[in-house]
């Protein structure tokens, strides 16, 4: 294990964290935030100094591998927001470091579920601060490092394969930093164009920020209790759905479209599946709900709305579909797991995994009856390798022994089926609400802070895809001399 | 597809189901019960004279492949139900047809959920009926009917496979039909041992093969409207807690006891870890109801009680556990799930299942560090043929979506998340009892004709292991000259 190299990436990422905190501290003077202020800058100057003392560390092996990729990975995640922690912490808003942490994680992984009851009348700085976690999470802090500091060269595959979400992790050009660079314009560009969309729509300039923000991460932290409903705006509401559902969509997809290869675009299997699934999941609880509504618009707003919330792990709400008939909440809880596209921003399972499965559970029927028929898994067109398959599997195993392992132990906070049940799968997905005690109306704050904290770990395990946490906590990765 | 040896096959099926119909209906004779005599006798006509027409069918070729096995296997069951419901019916003890084809589905499957408000009062050869149901579908008619038909010879094989639970189906002896017979004199033994045991305990004769019946074929199935609670003796609970776990162990093992091979049940890695899970689950459940009990003890034989129940999928009550912590609920619910050892009469995932599914993880893990390791799953000390481990990861990723595709499906019902999965739940893993609108006090009957027949399918999919009845609607299988 190259630990020189891992302090080193711990070290500028430390930086970088304080360099971002620079802004909501520049906004707590602006507005004049003490406490806030007073708890930026103690952060910042913490991270600078730790990070300055590992970052001078002098080695020269600068190789890393798969291993060191994962434990990296893991390691950032969890400096990351137990730093970013302190800001709610020292200024007062969270009085519990618990209950910061929680809300960081549940920030940096976007996952947006919140265990604040008064969201309104925070500090702007904390609120910034609080939605911009959502915007570093959505696109992977690593993946940001990678662009901006140089780091051993093309062996920085493994990081960003470690922090990247989805099956398939590819680069778009040959170089990782020009694909990071290439990743984050791209990103900004879109957060840019949804500001602006919402802007014009008539949103007061912070909230479209913010919002944008939160959209983009496919976090769902919103600046009002009552979420993006607090607007009361169609066209608000419309535009943020749109805007969820391009952020779930994979990446590469947008690159192909800058260099124009539209051939490639249409050949996706995953992007079809995903809005084949928003289309068939809008169009039944459409159904489901429209005698609740005055017109069919306002139930086919609310229905895409909180179809594509939930599919792409956002979890903004329009909607108390609590209320709703449980056919829709059973759609909306599937459709939760599901999750976004590969390569987006959007957590849960994942629609490429889940194509990927069924194409090999009819594989598998087909070589029942023919034992000697050969199995070939092809995706967009190409042969999908037996390992990438296996590693889908044992991800979906893993994925769901997780949720039934952590609805165990959360259980002892003795809260009914549906509320422990449902905490557990919006987390794990990074999704936000669920159903219960942790509904569109509701949040986390009923938790024990034990129950929080394994929240967290799922929240983490979530965004990271398992694996690297996992890895973390694994004799075999440690083992002097394992390659 | 050899369409003359399936129709002989399921006319044989009839005939054998004919004759078992005759002890409930010598029953209705001597108790002279008049209605469900004319059910019975008008179903057994009607089995006698479609059998001996099948089964007079001319024809040479007797062989039988992979995709015979699956479909007569799906027919059978199908077939078996269809006419088993016909005496609940046809004496008006169930008025619908629907509810009587649920009630027979659940009897055949083991799953012993029931849509009956009231059992006691019922006439006795209908509870007789109803409880031996349960028996005859534990084992499996058709390994009855490979031990007492002739058939093909060895590619009968197919067949058990087809029907018998597990990962891993194998012959004791070299002879299938021989296999078969063995299979059925240990359960035949084993059961008339659990009613002398609770005759000695001072059950009633009647109650003592019924129950006797319901804990042999893991289904659940009691003729008293408080399960085995009515008893009120903590002697048969034990009795029936301690049969329970025997018959959820794999029945390879008693034949290795019969020839004093234990040195193969020690190595028997399901059987430690069925063990391992049952003692750990009782001791957690123990600790977590005892401040609701008089005594250590009371607490100690309800949590053994309905771990046993749940694993082995065989869904009596002696506690209304809806009532205790959370924690236990959870625990009874993720267990339930899990099931019983592969070739034992118990339902649900299976254990074995589980062992390989955490060692395909751990390897997946080892793997992602080291990428050019060999990948070996051993179970008992052999090695799992690659082939294995990707039957049972496709059987688990199916089992996971047939979960939450019946739960969208039935939660057109509109009852909540709660009752809704748990019901889907517990009819695919073949156990009778839920939470909430299913829970250990309630029954089946809430549910619309459709929601009931969803459920059916879902029993049936879960005692067949999926494979059939999805084979059974597979174009492939169907196609001429495919092979």
């Amino acid at each position: 294990m190259n630990y020189y190299m891992i302090m080193y990436i711990l070290g500028n990422l430390m930086k970088v964290e304080g360099c971002l905190m620079v802004v909501p501290a520049l906004i707590a003077i602006a507005k004049k935030e003490a406490d806030p202020m007073h708890g930026f800058f103690t952060t910042i100057i913490m991270l600078w100094i730790l990070g300055t003392i590992l970052t001078g560390l002098k080695f020269k092996n600068k190789d890393i591998y798969a291993r060191e990729g994962f434990v990296v990975t893991a390691l950032s995640w969890i400096v990351l927001s137990f730093f970013g922690a302190m800001p709610f912490y020292f200024s007062g808003t969270i009085p519990s470091f618990v209950d910061s942490f929680f809300e960081t994680v549940s920030g940096f992984t976007t996952t947006g579920a919140t265990i604040l009851n008064q969201i309104e009348g925070l500090p702007l700085s904390i609120l910034f601060w609080r939605s911009f976690t959502h915007w570093i999470g959505g696109m992977g802090v690593l993946v940001f490092l990678l662009a901006i500091i140089p780091m051993g060269g093309d062996r920085s595959m493994y990081i960003m394969k470690a922090e990247a979400p989805g099956p398939l992790v590819g680069k778009l050009v040959p170089k990782v930093k020009s694909t990071a660079k290439l990743l984050y314009l791209i990103y900004i560009f879109l957060t840019i164009a949804e500001m602006l969309f919402l802007l014009a729509a008539g949103m007061p300039l912070f909230d479209s920020i913010l919002s944008a923000f939160s959209t983009a991460g496919t976090g769902g932290y919103s600046i009002k209790n009552a979420s993006i409903a607090a607007y009361d705006s169609a066209v608000i509401e419309y535009i943020i759905a749109v805007f969820m559902m391009i952020f779930g969509i994979n990446f590469n997809l947008f690159y192909l479209l800058m260099i124009k290869d539209f051939a490639d675009i249409f050949k996706n299997e995953e992007l079809k599946y995903y809005l084949g699934i928003i289309a068939g999941a809008t169009a039944l609880i459409t159904l489901n709900i429209v005698g609740m509504y005055e017109s069919i618009e306002a139930a086919f707003r609310d229905a895409f709305f909180q179809v594509t919330s939930l599919i792409t792990t956002t979890g903004f709400i329009t909607a108390n579909y609590e209320l709703w008939p449980e056919f829709s909440k059973t759609m909306l809880i599937v459709i939760l797991m599901i999750g976004a596209c590969g390569g987006s921003t959007g957590g849960g399972l994942k629609v490429s995994r889940l194509v990927i499965l069924l194409k090999m559970i009819t594989q598998e029927l087909k070589r029942m009856v023919h034992p000697r028929s050969v199995n070939i898994i092809k995706l967009d067109g190409m042969k999908i390798e037996q390992e990438t398959v296996d590693s889908v599997t044992s991800f979906f195993v893993i994925y769901v022994f997780l949720i039934f392992g952590s609805f165990i132990i959360i259980s002892v906070d003795n809260f009914g089926f549906t509320t422990s049940l449902t905490a557990v799968m919006t987390c794990v997905g990074n999704v936000g609400p669920g159903l219960g005690g942790v509904g569109p109306v509701e949040n986390f704050a009923l938790f024990s802070p034990f129950v929080k904290l394994v929240l967290c770990m799922d929240m983490l395990l979530g965004r990271l895809e398992i694996f690297p946490l996992v890895m973390l906590f694994s004799p075999a990765v440690w083992k002097k001399g394992f390659m």
